[in-house]
């Protein structure tokens, strides 16, 4: 498959994504990666249409890094503010979506608190034979796309910059680590690593793991995907540790007993990450609590962390994906 | 009158528009209307404008449709936030105003809760001789001039949709129904519309249309404007039906008893809908309160709804108009 | 210096600015000035460069004169919306400027209530050899670099408009009046002036004014720098009155008694210009206080009032700060 082949019309969730998918986002974002990299930053391929930036849930730093990657595609950008919009007024979401379709959006960016927003608007979309793209940026606890495959994109480059492929990740081993359970970010990388053929390894407590988390995933991959309660068995021997953010609203969920705590039993440090192999790399979507998920030691450290890599490079594969949709058949 | 001999400088009310003007403003909508259906959807008409959204009165839905405009006709624009404004440290609105004269502003769109502040905006712009157009967003309970010729050209379109001209609308039957004392979008359009040569017919409860209202039209307007406490002898025979949002605040001010009962007797249906011409049309200026001023049914129903119709169209109006304010004589 | 000697990467404070730099910005806002006064009003010069805009202090004002600036310049501008941003989830200011570092950024405008923000994401920029720029739009109480420099380019340009140069300052009497205790813009004001061989009258209470104020100062500059408690010796034979914004939060702090008593004693009226020079000129960093630091009369009288022009020529010095330190060595 190849980007003029491209089919998928929405990037809704990353749980029936094919491998030629993940293969044809991978190498679009390494020729935007070349483009952000020239003189001019800005290729016309989107020009004339109009992105629309529905956060219903606010994030400064998914915003502008879509806003941006629309910028370099030459599109024209509506950011919509939920704080001023007609949602106080007593509009639904989908005639919100309606809406920005009347006015000429192709593409709606869309993030929302509950799970489910984006699919629906974009099977509304669909009904009313739109032609619009709908780009879930983050829904509820269900998917988060663009993070999960700007951070496939992180994994697959570190090892092969100049053709990052999906099946780079075969048998390598992956330790994701946090709070598992209230991450989108975990279950969209969670996805694309077990079809890459990875072993992923989930660690963290009890309250934030739940046993029966495994059966999120199809049979097929069941003997690829292990929790841990325990940090140490999840790092062993693993070739990435992925990072998650800890919203500290858990605390008084009762689901954590501290901050404190919370840094001994699974926070990431330079000394834990002996157990891993020694070329180990580490993510986290950001924005990081220092001290806590990870050591700010760490963190600044070039040598073990990809967390600035994940940022530069969440603009080249929103790009693409901005690109793949803006163009599909 | 053409394009080229538009004199109007400002955009404040549609009291005192001319048939000529109307359909200069019908015209040049048109014509823009093709463009935004063109690969580029673009012209360089204001290119090197600035065009200022001051929006005072917070409004997701127009701000965005006059920003679209004005990317569309190439001009950079400069987006207002009241809650991070000056105006929180004591600063005067003619002072902001000035202030952004001074930055360079050259088409400030103003919408403010209070009715005249446009006005004397324009008037001050005037007195210094500074060059800068006005466009009322909507002030107050007066006036919302790019709505009312939105939904007019909305209204021409549906007849003609080659060759809109505002004697289309002659003798035709126009209900407006809903909350008219406390709506700019229903002044607007009574001025368009008796201009026009309609039948306009006003239906609400007593409370929300006080029979002195009808003392707000010139005389030579007086034999074709009624007023309705009831719907039905305001939707008989109708060619088309403009209804108006119902602002929930009205409950807790005791002007309506609550919106189950004020559906009942106002609320737009399918079936009330037989009481009407066969072909008739039902517009909204949105946000919609579905099941209270119109049924769900009908908002969706694209034999008889123009309600998206008219956001597409807002666009086009609204570049018509920047561009004929934006190279007035 | 030209503009293509100039070696300056960040623009912090005005305290080690060197004459050739005063008048490198002059002379260079003067050639800005001239494009924005041309019919494209745009340049190519900072064409793929991002300039983000990161306000944790709210100012529409600062803010739409930056973005205005880097437009014209055809730079892309990321806004960065504190209320929004993940600085409520926990992430330090160096984390937030390493992320829109990592994003692309090429040049950070950083306004923060807290003195000492810019620098120290300055000092951490270098470290890190990112190349990018970081221009202070104001820190706490310690400077605001690019209304030093506008307020500069205003009073030269009056005394000669073709050829603003810095010596043209020499041994003129400007007096400060107002509340400079807490004020960035008078410590930046402070500097330009004395470095231009300017007699600097400082004005206000005691509580606004510690005697200790003139030690801030340079030695070499002590005998140019003169305090008053008492508004007319700082007039007489002034050339220049620059006041200052009164934040009313300091009646509430016990620091002045009210704005009447403040107006009668400090506030500069059409009255008390008649101690200065018959040209004086008077400057407002604004948002004015009508009537309290300055008289409404004399606010509106051209023949006095320079505030107008230094929001003019704030566009053109940002664009020449932002094209300079864009295209530094």
């Amino acid at each position: 498959m190849t980007a003029t082949s491209w089919t998928r019309k929405h990037i809704i969730s990353l749980e029936d994504f094919s491998i030629e998918e993940y293969n044809t986002v991978l190498t679009t974002a390494s020729s935007f990666k070349d483009v952000l990299q020239s003189r001019t930053k800005k290729v016309p391929a989107l020009q004339g249409q109009v992105v629309a930036n529905m956060f219903f849930e606010p994030s400064t730093r998914t915003r502008s890094s879509f806003e941006l990657a629309a910028k370099r595609l030459s599109a024209d950008i509506l950011n919509f503010a939920p704080s001023t919009s007609s949602l106080t007024k007593g509009e639904t979401i989908l005639d919100t979506a309606k809406t920005y379709l009347a006015m000429g959006a192709n593409i709606m960016v869309i993030r929302h608190s509950q799970s489910g927003v984006p699919l629906n608007i974009a099977l509304e979309m669909d009904r009313l034979q739109s032609g619009v793209s709908i780009f879930n940026g983050g829904d509820g606890l269900h998917q988060h796309p663009s993070q999960g495959l700007l951070d496939l994109f992180t994994i697959c480059s570190s090892l092969e910059s100049k053709n990052p492929q999906i099946s780079l990740l075969k048998d390598k081993k992956i330790a994701i680590v946090g709070d598992i359970l209230h991450s989108r970010v975990a279950r969209s990388n969670i996805n694309s690593l077990l079809a890459s053929g990875a072993q992923v390894h989930l660690a963290s407590s009890p309250t934030l793991l739940p046993s029966l988390f495994a059966d999120i995933v199809e049979d097929k991959y069941k003997d690829r995907l292990f929790l841990h309660w325990h940090l140490k068995p999840a790092l062993e021997n693993a070739d990435f540790v992925m990072t998650l953010r800890l919203q500290k609203e858990r605390m008084t969920d009762y689901l954590l007993p501290s901050l404190r705590e919370y840094h001994q039993l699974f926070g990431i440090t330079l000394d834990r990450l002996q157990w891993c192999k020694p070329e180990v790399k580490v993510l986290h979507p950001g924005p990081v609590n220092r001290g806590v998920e990870i050591s700010s030691e760490l963190m600044d450290d070039p040598n073990y962390s990809l967390i600035s890599d994940q940022v530069t490079n969440g603009v080249a594969v929103r790009m693409a994906l901005l690109y793949l949709i803006g163009n599909s058949k």
